[in-house]
Order: C-alpha cells, then structure tokens, then sequence
C-alpha cells in the first residue's frame, strides 16, 4: 500500500511551528509495512488543499489529511474536502451531541461557531474524537482512502491509534518488522555504541538506531523476517544480547519511563519515597507524579528554593549550609534525610545544583548537581556535572536522582557515567 | 514572491524524525515577505525527487530544496536535479580542494567517497558551506530560481542566512510584514474567535491566527504594508484594538510565558511567593523556576500529595479533610494559607484536584481542580474543570494557578473562563 500524507495550516508554513504529525504518520504506516512516498504541507486554502488531496489521491491509495478542521474561520478542510469529493456539509447530530457534551463537561455553553465541528462532507464515515470536538473523517473514492483527522498532536495520535490503524489492519496492512527498546541513562552515545557497535552490526535482521536525549539515550532495536514471528525472534534475541552487554545502565526493556521503573521497585518492595529539591524546583515531584497511581509510593516533599527553607522546612543544618556551601554533597545529604525524616518515608532524595544561567565559577560550573538517596540503613551522594542549558541542567538532574534511587532499590552501585 | 519548500530524506517519512528545516526556512521567506504555498517531503528516490522539484517549479517562482547532498549512495538529490536541468554532474576543483581542507583541519585524509561532494551540475551556481563538506547549489529556469541546501540544520541555516536572505534581498524581497502576539489562558479558541472574529475580519492589512495550546491560546497578528513601517503601524493598532476587546485574558503581548508575566509582577513588586501543590506534584514549582532570577521571588514550597502532608506538612486542620474532603475548595484554601504561613512568603499558592485517570465520580469528575491564591489581605479560591489526559490536565491547573496569581497582583477578579 502506498501513501501519502497531507497536513494543513498557515502556522506550518508561516510561524516556526514543526508539524510533527506528518513524522508520527509517516513512522507509524511506515511500521504497518505502508510506503509512504510524500508528504505534503499546504496553508488553510481550500483552493490548495483540495488540489494537495486531488493529486495525492491520483498517486496512492492511501491520503491521511491532518489539520483545519478547528471552529474558526481559518480552518477550512472539511470545506475543501466536500468540495473535492462533490458532496455537500451536513449537520451530524450525533457529533453536535458530544461537542455540546464536551462543552458542559467544563460548565460552559457551546459557542455558536461550535456547531461547524458537527458539519460534515455528506456520505463521510465520521470518526469520534475522545479527545476534543473535531471528528475525525473517512473518506473512499474508488480504491483509495482518505482519512481527515484533527491537527491537535494528542487528538489525532488518539484517532490515529484507536481506529486508523485497525481499520487498515482489516484491510490486510500487517507489520513484518518488531521493534524494541533499550532505555538507557547516565551513559553518553558515544561510549554506547562503542560498546555494542560490533556487535551490533554482526546480528542478523536487525536494526541499531541510537535515540539520544537530554535524559538518555533510547536504543531503538528494529528485527524483520518473512513473518512478523520470525522478526520478534530475532529483534528478542538481539535485545537479550545487547541488554547483557550494556549491564546496568539499561532501566527499561520496553517504553517504560524511568519514572515508572522506579514506581514498580517502590510498589513491589511496599516503600515510600519522599523529595527535597532545589535546583530542579518541583521537577522530580512532577515527574514521580506523572505515573498514575503514584501516590500509593510517593507521598510528597519539599521545594526548598531558599537557603532559609533549606533550614527551616528541611532542617538542613545552619553549620552545614556555611561551610560546605547550599551546593554540596553534604547539603544534598541533608536534604535527602530531611525528605525522608520530616515525611516519615522509607526513602529521601535530597538535589541541590547549579542550574545557571548564572551561579556558576570556575571550579564550581553551572552543571555541578549533587544528589543523594537517603533510607534507614543507608545514604549515598554522588556529584554530577551536566552540560546544556537551564533546563537540559535540570531535566538530567532529575534524571540522575530517578536512576540513583533505581540502582538503591536494586542495590547496584550508583555507577559513574561511564559505565 | 510565491515560494515552496522541498525537504528530501526517508528518515523524515519513516523514523518519525521531525522536519524542523521547512519550518525555519518557510518562516524565514515569510518574514521576507514571499508567500509560502506547499512544503513537500519526498525519500531520496531520484524520480520523486525531480517530480517534485519540476512540479513545484511549475507553480511558484522559488524553490528550496533541502537534504540529500551527503556522500554516501542513498543522497541522491544532485543527480535528480541534474537530471531534471538536463545538464551532467561535473567536478568542481574549488570544492574538492575544500573538502579536502576541511578534512586535513582534522588531521584526517579525504575518504573516496567525499569526491561525490565535489560533483555539482554544469552551470550551476556553487555556494560555499562554511560548516561542512556539502556545498550549496543555485539554478535557474527563466524566472524560477532553485536553491538546493544541505540538510543538516546548521548547515542549512548557515547557508540560507549567509547567502540565500541575502541574494533573495537582492532580487527585491524585503520585510514588509511586522508580527506580534496576543497571549491568553482561561478561554477556549471559540469563544476567543467568536469575541474577536468580526473584528479581526475589518481589520486592513493584517491577518488573525489562533494557535491553541494545552494552556492557552496565542493570538499572532500579521501586518502587511507597503513599508515596514506602515506594517508595524497596522499591527500595533490591531493588538491595541484586539487586545482591548479581549481584556483580562491576554496576560502578555509579546512572547513572554505566563511564569515570566508573574516573576515580573512580583519583583515589581518586591513579593516572594511558595506553592503547595497535591495533583500538580511539583509542577508549579519547576515552572516558577524556569525563570533564571526565580529565586528573588519564588522561595520553595510543600508538595503534600498524601493526606497526611497535607495535615503534618502544610497546617491542613484534619476536620476540613474530614468534612470537605482532599479535593475541595476549603482544602486549596488551606494549603495556600499553610504554604504561605509555614514559607513565609508574602503569596501562597494552593493546588488540590482530581488529575485521573482514576479517582473520579459522576459528580466530581477526572479534571475537577481548586486553586487558591492566599495574599496576607486576601484570599481567593476557584473551582476548575479541566479535560484532556493527567499530564493535560495537570497542566491546565497550573497555568490556571499562575494566572490567578497574575489576576491578583494586578487586582483583577480571578475571572470565569468565559470571560
């Protein structure tokens, strides 16, 4: 199957905005064992989107159009799309009843602009939207489809999911590549694929891609076969081998968030844990909040931004704080025990750092992070030193103090980022 | 000046890598006032690489090519347009001789396969590339002009900035465009069109778009003009007239954060805030600290996701949990008093809600959030009901916090989301 996808909007073309629905698109048919040939960006004419969908529908058999099909005056798809197909737009009442629903979910009234979100081409299959009040529509003109989804990323991921990709399952789409992940941390790409490059390229029917962020670095594993049994067993095989190789820096097997990891270790051993953040300011509370059911191990903290709540609400110790300094081992110590004491939680991880802009000396640079883990039997803090902005700073020490709790619970030394 | 953008690469159809080149570049030739028309992305097929580039060249007078000029076998877009011009691939001494310098700078010898990127098409203009190994190329077919960049971002930048703004300048293209922004929280984009639609239509010479976000909507205003002064003046007439009809909601008319708005007003000010936050988990806090300086202003605060924090940490008195419940107005209230109190901030912030997707009932569903603001005069406190998963609705609530925040250092009612 061949095809082609089509997103819409001025703000693509005008305003700096990435479209990353044509990449999350184009990777996903691409799995389904889809061609994707094209894609195409075109502003919210109806005059140009009608011509991108014409001659695209001429070329495969498969069109997923993303975007314009919001309230307002600019968002002219469905409009474009009617006209190509020769139908006219018509009130759906089903799609008015939920827009309506959606509105007094939130204890407002429906605008009147609103009710366009319930016009659609005549004849279209309209798809619901879980998320928002732009449905999703499925066209067919002889052998090609035409999918119209809403450019909102997270509602057109969930229409995406939900009923696109069964829908082209039935019509015999089916993956014959499996791909798995090694989630990785605290190990730069450089020494990794040092350590696994060799063999890496010796297996057989199977991909390495190294996916670096701020946070670590993903190694996509893509394994391909006759059927889609044959490339699980290779790509299976091929992740024990690498998992084995890499040893203890690799946290997930799947697509688990180190969050959740550690979220598992703390449910199954029955442990709480508590924070104490300063330079990552509420950064790592939030992220152990992410993970749904959270609070059954993460009871709370304290963002102790000032050293005067590091005195008061923490208990850092007034004598630690002048000597050692607010970013230190000893401060990041105290911090963590403080977490632990004054939460009563089974574990305490205490950050203090240097974010910057600002702060930073020479031997003392912005990047400087110490983190420690503190529980009943034992406390251990180590020093870091990040590079990149303000953020990345943060986001790697917040990072850092997930995987330092991971390897506690595991009892696995804390590591250096080298391996 | 009509213009489009070609970007060239499987990986830009297939690995779910994000085409950020066509948006910089068609924001750029935006700016210099040419009308960007499509954005196309092709794999590097030779075929689908000259159709594109030859139909595109049937449609507008500009065409930026990018990717696909690397030395290894699947760059294959100088011999497509080659093809496509009609004209050979040839050798050009000039850039051979800096390639090979580039790679002596590093100590290193000329691989083979680098002589690839010394073949340009005959007659082609030769643009040097200050960054790396692959030159940039400049055709022309009657009035159309084609530049062929390649793709690795700082290369590409480097090129189009250093050589393509300025020869597009000498052909006539200049900025006669002037944008700005108008950004709200609080009100959904229909109620913002149908506020400011009629107007915004009158309006001469500028254009409206509404880019909504989790948090909010941004309003960007364009003005066209003959100079770019007559530009400014229609844009800055509009966001005066636009934002005027809005009101309170606009809480920055430029691109500032919502967290920069708030950390003004109180340095302004000379106040110190500190948050307690239960479903945002630490959110509040990580944003408030996004902003270098935040210290002067934000001093820390209590993340009390337990009930139990709530009450040893924050001063939650154990009969308002009692009677009204973790997630209650009295609650939010409370926490905001305790932050404040046990901070001794001059403002304390409040957070307790319902972020899902478990824990909700029909009458206090999934996205039911309080937010209380407590000032040493004043208290005020606020019912929301977000929609969207946790993470979504997490973030609403803690927009919707800092813009009560905003709301109460500049005395305005804490508002409805209506308006």
């Amino acid at each position: 199957m061949k095809a082609e996808i089509i997103t819409i909007g001025n703000e693509l073309l005008e305003t700096g905005r990435v479209d990353s629905n044509s990449a999350f698109i184009g990777e996903r048919l691409t799995l389904l064992g889809a061609s994707v040939t094209r894609s195409t960006t075109v502003p919210d004419v109806p005059g140009l989107i009608g011509e991108a969908v014409e001659s695209a529908m001429g070329r495969v058999d498969l069109v997923i159009v993303t975007g314009g099909l919001g309230p307002t005056v600019d968002d002219r798809t469905k409009e474009a799309v009617a006209r190509l197909f020769g139908k006219k737009l018509v009130l759906d009442e089903d799609v008015l009843a939920s827009v309506r629903a959606h509105f007094e979910k939130r204890g407002l009234s429906m605008p009147e602009s609103t009710v366009s979100q319930a016009m659609v081409p005549e004849g279209a299959r309209v798809v619901e939207n879980p998320l928002g009040t732009a449905p999703g529509l499925l066209l067919e003109q002889k052998e090609t489809l035409v999918f119209v989804l809403p450019g909102v990323p997270v509602e057109m991921r969930a229409i995406f999911e939900g009923y696109v990709v069964p829908y082209l399952e039935g019509r015999g789409l089916r993956k014959l590549t499996q791909e798995c992940l090694l989630r990785t941390t605290g190990v730069p790409e450089s020494v990794l694929s040092e350590r696994i490059g060799g063999i890496a390229k010796r297996l057989a029917r199977v991909d390495v891609a190294y996916l670096p962020r701020v946070t670590g670095v993903d190694i996509r594993i893509t394994g391909r076969g006759e059927t889609l049994k044959k490339a699980r067993i290779a790509v299976e095989s091929a992740q024990e081998r690498l998992a084995n190789e890499l040893g203890e820096c690799v946290y997930a097997r799947g697509d688990e968030s180190l969050e959740q990891v550690v979220g598992y270790l703390l449910s199954m051993k029955g442990k709480t844990v508590s924070v104490a953040e300063s330079c990552t300011g509420g950064l790592l509370g939030w992220t152990f909040t992410r993970i749904s059911g959270s609070s059954d191990y993460f009871i709370g903290g304290l963002i102790a931004y000032s050293n005067d709540l590091k005195k008061r609400l923490v208990g850092v110790k007034a004598g630690i704080l002048k000597e050692h300094g607010a970013v230190s081992a000893e401060t990041a110590q105290a911090m963590a025990r403080g977490a632990r004491t004054k939460t009563r939680s089974d574990y305490g991880v205490g950050v203090t750092g240097i974010a910057g802009p600002g702060g930073g000396s020479e031997e003392r640079p912005v990047g400087l992070v110490y983190i420690a883990v503190s529980g009943a039997r034992r406390e251990r803090v180590r020093e870091f030193r990040f590079t990149g902005g303000r953020d990345n700073v943060r986001k790697q020490a917040c990072q850092a103090a997930l995987d330092m709790l991971r390897r506690t619970l595991l009892n696995l030394p804390v590591g250096s980022p080298t391996l």
